[in-house]
């Protein structure tokens, strides 16, 4: 692969990944005790069990990345709960992806799914309970990581809201969910392909990213770079989990390999080769870098995370 | 039953809700034929399928009678984006309900339930898709009855969106699901059993009549009489549906007689014997009454709706 775009050499992504997780995992626990100690059975368990299993915490870095780049100032309070609410909206997604109805995974991220773990019945409940709480940390008044109020304005809250519920909903990840499904067994041409994965993958982190600008104040222009960028790490991202799902360690992964070509599903390596995959995949991230050239030193965490998303092992 | 409250004699209900739930269904129809122009697979249809399948419609309905009760002029157009999104949290609640994971229903509303009309997997992605698009709904900025500037303000539109997710989510409707689930079998006691159904069936109920008084901008005093009206028609709205449960003809209801019994549920015949279930489900209502008292006629259709939820067939 050679490198047209310029990577920040300096910067220390694993050490801003950690840090970020670091707070984004504070948070998410703190609220998360809130629920346990006010709710009794399975349910409180069922939700903190999936959403504290060690995710990467994708979604939440990129709306964090994206309002610290186009924000005067520290913008990490004010962001916060659209963070957390993200992980809380990906999580819910993964549950329900993994019952015995959808893909009936019984590994997720090395432990077992939340219906192997719980039952059915708490996997089912404990996602939706997850989507709600995620619309409820949206739209509470004073931000989940304090009581001081850093809450965002009232217009960007809905704004985030509106996109966030839009983006999850049948317009984006659930009908490239029902997408996924329906088409497994027949051939996608690449364009129906990138389109699914647009819808599947690609809605839930451009509406993190886009979050992110809100929050951060960002003009017009500043939005349509970092919609460029969204939309082309969401579509490295998932070309990326479909070249790890057949070369990928499980052990790494926390999940086993090869799954995607025992269900015939349809991916990019089946679609284009394995070595035409990883092209378009650097590709995509030469795309995303050159959507953020118009910013400085700021961009550099989320010129990193480009190329981290095609880089990493799971 | 003795009457100890007075009536609105005069007041046609039937005529009222034919209306009102012809302008929900309108709403309803006009947001989902949207939804089918711009997908495609099954899951818009099960979608529509789900929620077009002749509900009775007491959430929006009451969230529109309490905020026609308290607003100065007509507020329904502001009012119908929020009644329309509380139909679509329940009907997102039955479909999974309904599922083999949860109580295993065939029929529902004397209809297939969703996942024997379509499939297992199409259901749940139907009802996530179904409580998404209510956020979505609830945050738009346009409301969906039209395109006029009809929105709620945004402090309104923040605290509904926040009091619903609060009354759907972990804290209301799911917790009392879950309960529900883990309390068949087991003896509760009658408070432990109100207990349950003011989360699983009153947390919505609430919400629906709350967010109707804050979209009428009701005062704190109205705020209080309506949570009291509330408070009491949800618990006798379970009490009935128990009561109808064991006597109810099938062929009304739309789905079968008796389950609850052959599940080892907990329910208000079982624990009170019949005719004590019927006094406790006409005490609630003259409770809920009671706590109109201070309201003039416009509260005629919340006081008739009371009267109708013990009387209903079904």
């Amino acid at each position: 692969m050679t490198n047209h775009y310029s990577l920040p050499i300096s910067f220390d992504l694993e050490a801003y990944l950690k840090q970020k997780q670091d707070l984004i995992n504070t948070n998410l626990k703190r609220i998360f005790d809130t629920v346990k100690r006010r709710s009794a059975g399975s349910l409180d368990a069922a939700m903190a069990y999936s959403i504290m299993a060690g995710g990467k915490r994708v979604r939440p870095i990129l709306c964090l990345a994206a309002a610290e780049t186009v924000a005067d100032g520290d913008i990490t309070a004010t962001a916060m709960a659209t963070a957390c609410a993200l992980e809380m909206i990906h999580t819910y997604s993964l549950i329900h992806d993994d019952l015995p109805a959808m893909d009936n995974d019984d590994i997720r991220r090395g432990k077992p799914t939340c219906h192997v773990k719980f039952n059915e019945a708490t996997a089912i409940l404990a996602g939706d309970a997850l989507l709600t709480l995620a619309f409820d940390v949206l739209s509470d008044r004073v931000t989940a990581s304090d009581k001081k109020k850093t809450a965002p304005s009232m217009e960007n809250q809905l704004k985030i809201i509106h996109m966030i519920a839009s983006a999850a909903g049948w317009r984006g990840m659930i009908e490239g969910q029902v997408q996924d499904m329906e088409s497994e067994g027949k051939k996608l041409d690449i364009d129906a392909l990138k389109a699914l994965h647009l819808l599947k993958t690609g809605a839930l982190i451009q509406a993190a990213v886009m979050a992110g600008v809100i929050l951060g104040g960002g003009n017009h222009r500043q939005m349509e770079m970092m919609s460029a960028y969204a939309h082309n790490i969401g579509l490295a991202f998932q070309v990326t989990d479909d070249i790890l799902n057949v070369e990928g360690d499980p052990v790494v992964m926390g999940k086993a390999a090869g799954t995607d070509f025992s269900r015939s599903k349809n991916t990019y390596p089946a679609l284009l080769g394995m070595t035409d995959s990883k092209d378009y995949a650097n590709e995509l991230i030469e795309k995303a870098l050159a959507a953020l050239s118009g910013f400085n030193y700021r961009a550099d965490p989320l010129r990193a995370i480009a190329h981290y998303i095609i880089t990493r092992e799971r």
